[in-house]
């Protein structure tokens, strides 16, 4: 239907009405990490200076997508004036910023592990494979995913990712130093650049109150380093598994630009 | 917005029009496996002979709704023709009905294998963790699912699996025998009841002559029985990994359901 709109409606509409196309008048920058207030903030001055323009956010799913609209007659005032203020957002924003316009998670970190020509693997626990479905719903991404375990019983973490009986046992199933040993597991396995694992509550039932529902410990292994990530998500059962596999991926997002910042 | 529909605004609109319920007029029956022109051709008479009810198909995603609707005064009229036309439909369509209303394929599935006791474990290539995702959206799969291994590149295959490189070499990864060796390796692992294995060409590279994308090998081991399946799926990237995974769940189904029957 969009696809049609585009090719056919829209032409004929814009011919009608003699508006200029909309599209060109604005531009969409897509933030992780920092909710909808958070952002606000980040803004500060750049919301509160709107005369010229307009700013619109719209969180979804972790992310928030950013509108920004310039109205002028002049094209090229318009086009100068969304540089401007797409510089000052990303300033203010940083490393916050996924992309502009289509850009996804999942297509950004595949663009920077291509340009590093590095690979990725994963172990998954209460995200249940959808990690690697985001991930390899990408054309191409053979290129750079080795592939997974979803462990989801403790067993498959034991057997396949080789995590020990006795941290099982110690620390439980949902703990940063389980987490720990399924990323590191991964990598020794597969040998790949950078491994990834979750290990969580998603609920609806399975939550105490030392370890509630939404509760969700992060591993990223690469090179030397670990890093283990403790989030706690209030959502539902589907939302805490697509936060879990969302911010696993812009661990390595974040990762590979600093990596390039440091160079 | 459903949820509040159904609570706050329907009995509301029933109460102000006087109109019957029409939940309670019309019943839903899921079909998997058939397509909808050969979901009439099974039907057959009860299409041809409506007179006091109604059938709309929808197909989507491979499966097909069949919504019936008897429109009658008499609620106690309507509750026994729906009774009569659901049973005729069930017996000219047979195993290859899911269920009715709410029921979904990893639900069905679920509820199969908990009243059987037995536990599920998968190996995923090109549905790349939408297989597992799917049996794991529901909270309590860690009763009967141990896990997955998404094997998404060859060396995966060889080192997580134990897919022979032989196999690989002689077959190609998406081919009959490495379905095979991907569904036993993974049921050796496990010790599960039932394992299945995906592997295919998602698209929309990779694709040739002899092995055109959407063509996808099902394997299913259980007890010492290997089944593998070849499907050739007609759809873009996302439609072929959906249909595979679906595909799969299909014929765990059936399998439980033919050995319910066999007793």
């Amino acid at each position: 239907m969009q696809d049609m709109y585009l090719a056919a409606a829209e032409p004929l509409l814009r011919q009608e009405t003699g508006l200029q196309e909309a599209k060109d008048q604005s531009r969409i920058i897509k933030v992780f990490g920092p909710g909808e207030s958070q952002v606000e903030d980040l803004l500060g001055e750049i919301l509160d200076r709107q005369q010229d323009y307009g700013i619109a956010l719209l969180a979804q799913e972790g992310e928030v997508t950013i509108k920004i609209s310039v109205d002028d007659p002049d094209p090229e005032k318009v086009r100068q004036r969304l540089d401007q203020l797409c510089n000052s957002i990303v300033d203010a924003l940083g490393p916050n910023v996924i992309g502009t316009g289509e850009d996804t998670l999942p297509g950004v970190v595949a663009k920077l592990l291509l340009k590093k020509g590095m690979s990725l693997a994963a172990v998954e626990s209460c995200s249940g494979g959808l990690l690697s479905k985001m991930i390899t719903d990408l054309p191409g991404s053979s290129k750079y995913f080795w592939g997974s375990v979803v462990s989801y019983s403790n067993q498959a973490k034991q057997d396949l990712v080789g995590v020990k009986g006795n941290t099982l046992q110690d620390y439980g199933a949902v703990s940063r130093e389980t987490a720990v040993e399924m990323a590191v597991g991964i990598k020794n396995l597969s040998g790949v650049d950078i491994a990834l694992s979750i290990t969580g509550i998603a609920g609806p039932d399975g939550g105490s109150d030392e370890k509630p529902v939404g509760l969700v410990y992060i591993g990223l292994a690469y090179k030397d380093t670990i890093e283990v990530k403790e989030m706690r998500f209030v959502s539902d059962r589907i939302g805490i598994r697509t936060l879990a596999a969302k911010s696993a991926l812009d661990l390595v997002r974040r990762y590979l630009l600093a990596e390039e910042g440091a160079k």
